[in-house]
């Protein structure tokens, strides 16, 4: 969190719209992709010049302009100028710490979506994707290069399986939309086997360790479940929203995600509750096993402490003591010793301390 | 929780509307059964061929076709295309993780429940039933092959008791979904009786199983309670739609099963409350039990520590100690222990620690 | 709660609208009372056959017909057929595990009630009231038959007091409805004392049982205000309907009711936050018994234990220990023990342990 | 609580609008004073006899008449009808138990408030002040006779300061609440002061009597918070409602006691999260002192038991131990004694304990 | 907290309009700047009589006036008066304890600001920012004298960077606006290294110092948490009023600001939860700790106490024990103690006590 606000608080004082990449920059050359296709084919090119990627004029071929990596920034003002996106957009689509938004900007809608990959280390990270839907044209900006989610979408355009080549720009935006929430379940998947794993440390031997890890994830989690809550308005906007960009059929689809989105959301707040739950086993198997220690320690001491006394008793060096002059006394004494450490263990029993 | 989502991240990437069949398979072969009826009687075979359950199109007569089993993928599309369903609906109904919901597609309504079963292990687990209502048709898709919670209606439709023959499309749908959550309560029934054996295992002889059990179904019941809470919106929804397929009649009828609803929610909430009550119950009286140790401990230790003393003080070897050669001495030193005894246990009467 | 449940399951699987007798059967024979009374008179009979109590054609009479006991199925049906009732009305009225209500039928009003009661064990009682509103005739069914909570506007009716002879049908139902809001007072006075008490025991003389008294009593209103809450509704919805049978002038009045409903609820809830705060109170006055007993043993252990030492020390046999034949040794160890006891003390007392 | 509840059971079966005085009874006489006003000058009298209050048919003159005690219910039952006051308004005005609430009752506005006070014990006590506001009268009740709150506006009104004599009478009823919301803050600094005493105490020195007061303090506070939120609704309604009475002008100004009433409850929440605060702090204090204490004891007890044990081993009376007849025996005992001590000191030392 | 109270309570009883200054004074004079721009130019300049400020007949030409220091009151009263201001408007603008908002009085809009900054003690502190915006005329109230916050968008006015000469008084206000938002993230940035820093020592060294830090943090971020809170209500209140006074334009810039907000508030409520959290591992650390030490007592007392009663018995002086003249028998005692103390040892390894 300290990071994204110390990345954040570098902007202070600009003025709104000053373009400043905000973001963990990558070494890789920033890459545009165009792919333009209409019902009956698909052509697709890379692109060095940002000129040749300006919007067709025949409404009816669709354009998906790819951006990848965000750290050149006179590249993407000009991708911005000759779409003629709002400053503030390209300042958005540039700070990658944005929370999920869809704004209505008239010509065209700006959706800002989070991708989640679980990194080499297990913890998951975040990749933010701005998405800008115009009449006939889908700009989508990703922050990393290896955004092969997108790649069943580019897969099923190029062999134009099922309706994505016919239903227009709108439905492409959702598919991109599509693909992005479908991979939340990959994700949750292994955060799911975490919490398995940790269920039956917990069971079988818990540790401070574990407790650690408990709260770890469940800080994971409550990160997570920040990032994806606004999916819910965000999707219900789009839906609602009266834009002549998104067409009635395509509202039906949008429905579909809405649906994946609770169910996501729904699973996070479950696991949340299941890594809550954790903690309660936890602490209760912990002060189970304090007890147990407990009444060892109370069963030992009170057996031995009035048997210490009875030998301190006769190690006293009165004159006159006549047990110890007893020829069976010593034996008496060890039989007493007995029968108090006998009773003692039967009177535990019964009150079920034992 | 993680089973759903493993199942579901499967079809990551799959364009919308591919069908997989997302749950546990079962081994019999799917069966369709359609019963044909109207006022004045009813007609009810088995079906081999799709074909045969095309709809009437003798607006009168009512069909209801059940299809139990859901993993014949093939059998599922046709039956789809002939009526004319969305496929997002087809991938719906084929992927039996989905949350409760209405929706209108216009010509039609699709509608997801859950029926709640208890298995053979004493859990409860749930089964996904999706009811389409069309103009004088209605499909419901069930999981397992023991829909005998639909029996009783099957029962009223053969007989022609009640208003069912006369009241409609809608109706038949009301009742179906009336059957599932009717059988709530039974289920309900169950986990109440749960809950009493856990509190009077709690009151009588807790122990760390005791803990285990709690949280067990505490889960069980949180899981529940998510898995219940849309039909809420579900029920509110289809009361308010103006959606042609529901008549005015109906709507009242729908308004007796939210009532339901609402009755199984706030059960369900109140066992949640009695279980968390419980827990407290639980740890109050464990450390209960830790109090009664602990000042048993205090007493027998307080107690012998000081005679163990006065027992090491005469046990000295000084040369010169004066008690040492008293006649008396031995039993006036017993007699100052017992003294010391008493007066202790005096205290600790007062204080009410014993 | 299980038992609401074990008798709500009875009905599952029977068709909507039979008619069952859900709740606690009665003894003593179902009792039929009519009041009929206009602004000048009233007139007051018990009857038996159903037919006499048919809705007078003349409409300035109004009509006041209470049905005491619900275990005669078949008088309810011929009453419910010669009103007109809808089956699921009857149907909600047998069942005396409703949640409260208002329902508009357009002809008629039907509304669900609680009344609360005290039984001889001090436990808090729910009976349900339903009440039907109709043009010119009000009925009310009760379960028990020691409904004196009615006999004040009985009374008034018989009378004249007050304006209830003039103001109608609907002005009627306002005062059945208040007069059982107002017992809700009477019955939370209970409760307030019970409470009370409570409070004086945590204070006074914490033990196990008061925290199985406060978590009972916990329960029950936690229980009560499930019970209320709906009521809120249930008046708002009646001040807010438009319906025909409920004039402007009445409507004034449900919004008294409406304030006293709030005022149950608050005192609910500032009961419930007490019996919580209590907890606490309970749980921390026992730790603070505990440090007491904890501080006790530690001084009594910690100032005894290096006394001990000294003896065992001068109890060893070694044949070359010169304090042993100095001739005040005996009184110099003794005197050592002593400065080691007081100076013990006095850290405990400058540590503010003592 | 339960004092509120059995003042208000008295009234269970009365009809509505039975006027019954529900608070405590002053023994001073009930004092009724009329200030007539207009933008010119201001007129101020006591009456006796209630017809002298009779609302001036000039429309020009403002009165505002003041009722302080509530116990003389013939003298508010002839107010209340020369000024045409439903029964019900009466009632509310006479139990002094009322939530907050603002009613339109078409001809006039009826307002319900509390005013705070802190009594001789230091306690918060509240006092009900119900308005009347009608075309060209306000109706002020007051249960005590130190309403000193009303005073500045009293001397504002005889010597014109500020706009009070021109704005009307809306603007009157606007100075009475404006004097009770202000007198808020004077009541919650004495809170804060309550506050940062109990803050110091709990640093410093805490003890089982903090807790008691923390938690007396919490009540009150919750009972205050319950006392003060509707006030946001009342003064909401007021400001939207678009009763003739209040004028534009007037708006303006309760958007300015909507703004006080919102800081007071911030105020009381910011208390309230203190106190909680607190608490926690006061636990982890009293735990960290057995913390202390526990670790004292396991030191000395560590200590001294491997002392003590070595000390028994050389009081044993074999007859054939070497050690016993060696010249330093002894003197090498006590080294090995304090070699065990300081080894374990040293131990404790490494391991942070001490 | 009670500070603002005390401050506030000064005011009590005075007629609404009257003109105090509640916050901490300040030596310095006030100082008055204004700024006259338009799309070609800007003038600057310091002024003393508050006539010069009057504002421009031209329309074309915007004055920003810039007010620090708010103690005379007297040139306030001049301003208010020359802007025709409403008095409510000027006493709030004096009283630095507000509440944030926003209020339309038709002729111009009066909005409330936070400016926070973190003095040279570490602690959060707030600055009071009162913006006017009329048609032509934007004036800023300021408390303190370091308004350095807003010297970025003097700058920009100098030099004409930027749309901020062009585009109107609406986008200055909003300008303001965005430099107060965008500081926040510079403070949250140090409220983030804070919670690390305490996040690191919880982990390393946790002592009771360590929650009195993390309790005091949390306070400051629920007060901040509290202050910033209402600025949602305020910028979403701008963005939907139909105000004349700000253009569609500048409304897309403010949506822009909501986003800044909302991320301000994520992460103030991220930090509340981590702080919640680190107490969590605090607290379970510590009673490991505990745990730890228990362990250890345990271990040392139970394996010495066996071994101290068998000295104890070796010690006693009876006459006949035969024991005492084997040859061995010391040996053969002090082996039997290594023993019990190994099998001891051996028995708490295995029950993973060690």
């Amino acid at each position: 969190m300290v990071r994204t606000i110390k990345k954040r608080s570098v902007k202070s004082g600009l003025p709104p719209g000053t373009l400043v990449h905000i973001g963990e920059l990558r070494d890789r050359d920033i890459r545009i992709s165009v792919m333009n296709y209409h019902a009956g084919g698909c052509e697709e090119k890379e692109i060095k010049a940002i000129e040749e990627c300006m919007s067709h004029s025949d409404t009816a071929i669709v354009s998906w302009i790819d951006v990848e990596g965000l750290h050149e920034i006179e590249a993407i003002r000009q991708l911005g100028d000759c779409q003629k996106l709002h400053p503030l957009v390209l300042e958005d689509i540039l700070n990658t710490y944005q929370r999920l938004k869809a704004e209505d900007y008239g010509d065209y809608l700006y959706i800002v979506l989070k991708m989640l990959r679980i990194n080499t280390d297990g913890e998951i990270v975040t990749e933010q994707v701005s998405l800008v839907l115009g009449s006939n044209v889908v700009i989508s900006f990703q922050e990393g290069v290896e955004g092969d989610v997108f790649n069943p979408i580019r897969e099923r355009l190029r062999n134009g399986k099922g309706k994505i080549r016919e239903l227009g720009v709108d439905y492409l935006v959702y598919a991109l939309m599509d693909a992005i929430v479908d991979n939340y379940f990959v994700v949750m998947e292994q955060v799911g086997e975490r919490i398995e794993a940790l269920e039956d440390e917990v069971m079988a031997d818990p540790c401070p360790e574990t407790v650690r890890k408990i709260h770890q994830l469940k800080r994971e989690v409550i990160l997570l479940r920040k990032a994806i809550w606004p999916l819910r308005e965000v999707i219900g906007a789009l839906e609602r929203r009266d834009s002549q960009l998104i067409s009635e059929t395509v509202v039906i689809y949008l429905r579909d995600i809405y649906d994946h989105t609770i169910q996501v959301i729904d699973t996070i707040e479950t696991s949340r509750d299941m890594l809550s739950g954790m903690l309660d086993v936890y602490l209760s198997s912990i002060s189970n096993r304090m007890n147990e220690i407990m009444k060892f320690l109370t069963i030992i001491g009170t057996i031995f402490i009035p048997l210490t006394y009875i030998a301190g008793v006769y190690g006293m060096n009165f004159q006159f003591m006549p047990e110890l002059h007893w020829q069976w006394g010593y034996f008496a004494c060890l039989g007493l010793m007995l029968s108090v450490a006998v009773s003692l263990l039967f009177y535990f029993k019964r009150k079920k301390w034992l």
